[in-house]
C-alpha cells in the first residue's frame, strides 16, 4: 500500500489516496485519532470519482462516531483496465430493463459473478494492508454495495464482524445461496421503490441469511433517495456492533 | 371520560386510569407538563391487564419524549363483553395455525372486520375527549397493532398525522384496498420470524400504503422479540413527527 496524497475534508477528517498493487483507494480516518480505531469498508458500485463526494459524506459520518473508512475502485471501473465480458453484459441488462423485462439470471451471473471473484480478493488485500497501520484496529464492518461483494466478503473474511449492506444491485442466484452461510449481524437498506432492482430478489436474499440478528429497513424515494433517517439508523447499526 | 384512578409509575410519569362510555383505558402525562403535548395512541392486541407492562414500557419511552401516551381496550377483550362470533372465528384460526394451514380469508374477515367496525369509532370518541384535556395538545400519532384497526383510523381520522404500525395480526384483503388511501408517514415494524403471522400479506399491506414516507423495519425475534434497537427506531419516527 502506498499513499499517493493526502488532504484535510474537514477540521477534523483526514483523506488520504493510495494504490494496493495496481487498485487505488481512499482512506479516510480522524486526524486527532490517538489510539487504533474499528474500521469501515465502504461498498460502492464502482466510480471512485463520481462516487467520491458520497463516499466522502458517509465516511465523515463514521469518522463523528471514531470509525476510520476506506474504499477501493472496483475491477473494471473509474480508471481500471474494462473488462469487455462485463461490458458487453451490461449492455445487455441496460436494454433488458429499458424494454420492461426482468433480466435473465444468465446474464445477471456474466455481470455480477466475475465482479465478485475478482473484487472479493482485492478487498481482503487491501484489509491486510490497513490493518498493518497504527491507527487502524478493528473490528471491521462492510457498508454498502456490491451487496453481492458484501455478502462474499462476509462469509469468506472472518475478520468483517457486522455487515450493513445496500440492495440496490441484481443478485446471482447463486450468491443467494452463500447468503445462508453468513452469520454476523446485518443491517439491510432496500428502496421500495427501486427500479433498476428486483425487490422480490432482495427479500429472498434478506430471508437466505443465516444470522440471527439482521434487520431490513426498506423506504421510499427510488435508487439514490436513502432518506437520511435510514443512514442515521445504519450508522447507529455499526455503532453497536463496532465499538 | 371519568378518571378512576392516578398513580405515578416514575417520578415523572402518571398513569391515569379513565372510562369513556364503558371503555376503560389509561392515560400516561409526564406529571411536570406545562405547556399542551403531542399524543400517540398505542394500539395492542387486546386485555389491557396482561398487555399493561409493555403498554406502560412504551408510554414511559413516549414521555421521555415530551409526548403523552393513551389506549382503550378492544372491543370483546379483558373485561369487556364477549363476543361468540369474535370467539369462534378466534379457534378457528387458530386451529388453521396449529396444523399448519394458512387461516381462510373468510376466517380473517369475520375476526378483525367487526373488531375494527366496533374499535375505529370508540378511538376517535376517546380522541375527541383527550384533546378537551387541557395538558394534551397533539400532534396525534398512533402506534401499535392490530394493524387493521390502525389501517382504519389513518384513512378516517384526520387528526392522525403519522403512524408506527405493527405487522403481526392478520389482515383482511379489503384493509389492504383501503391502505391504498393512506397518505401520512408510516413506520412499520415487522417480526420476519413471527409465526403468527403472514408475512407476505404484512408485505403486501407495506406496498399497498399510498404514503410518501413510509418506512419497513423488519428484525428477527418472533412475535414478541422487537428488538430494543427497533423499538428505538420507532420512538425517532415519532420524535420526528410530532414535535
Amino acid at each position: 500500500m502506498h499513499f499517493t496524497s493526502e488532504r484535510r475534508i474537514d477540521d477534523d477528517v483526514l483523506e488520504r489516496a493510495f494504490v494496493v498493487g495496481d487498485v487505488p483507494g481512499f482512506l479516510w480516518t480522524l486526524a486527532t485519532t490517538s489510539t487504533p480505531v474499528p474500521l469501515v469498508l465502504l461498498g460502492h458500485p464502482g466510480g471512485l470519482r463520481s462516487m467520491h463526494p458520497r463516499l466522502a459524506a458517509r465516511a465523515r459520518a463514521l469518522a463523528s462516531l471514531g470509525f476510520a473508512a476506506a474504499t477501493i475502485e472496483l475491477p473494471g471501473a473509474g480508471e481500471r483496465p474494462a473488462s469487455a465480458a462485463s461490458d458487453r453484459a451490461r449492455v445487455e441488462l441496460r436494454r433488458a430493463l429499458a424494454s420492461g423485462e426482468r433480466p435473465s439470471e444468465e446474464v445477471i451471473d456474466r455481470l455480477v459473478l466475475p465482479l465478485v471473484d475478482q473484487a472479493v480478493p482485492e478487498w481482503q488485500t487491501t484489509l491486510d494492508e490497513l490493518l498493518d497501520l497504527p491507527e487502524i484496529g478493528g473490528p471491521v464492518g462492510f457498508s454498502g454495495g456490491v451487496i453481492a461483494i458484501g455478502v462474499r466478503l462476509a462469509v469468506m473474511e472472518p475478520r468483517i464482524v457486522a455487515a450493513g449492506f445496500f440492495a440496490g444491485s441484481f443478485v446471482p442466484r447463486s450468491i443467494i445461496e452463500e447468503a445462508h452461510r453468513v452469520t454476523i449481524p446485518l443491517h439491510v437498506l432496500l428502496q421500495w421503490d427501486d427500479e433498476g432492482n428486483d425487490r422480490q430478489l432482495a427479500l429472498d436474499l434478506f430471508d437466505a441469511f443465516g444470522s440471527e440478528e439482521k434487520t431490513l429497513n426498506a423506504n421510499m424515494g427510488g435508487h439514490t433517495g436513502v432518506p437520511q433517517h435510514a443512514g442515521e439508523n445504519a450508522n447507529e447499526f455499526f455503532a453497536r456492533h463496532l465499538r
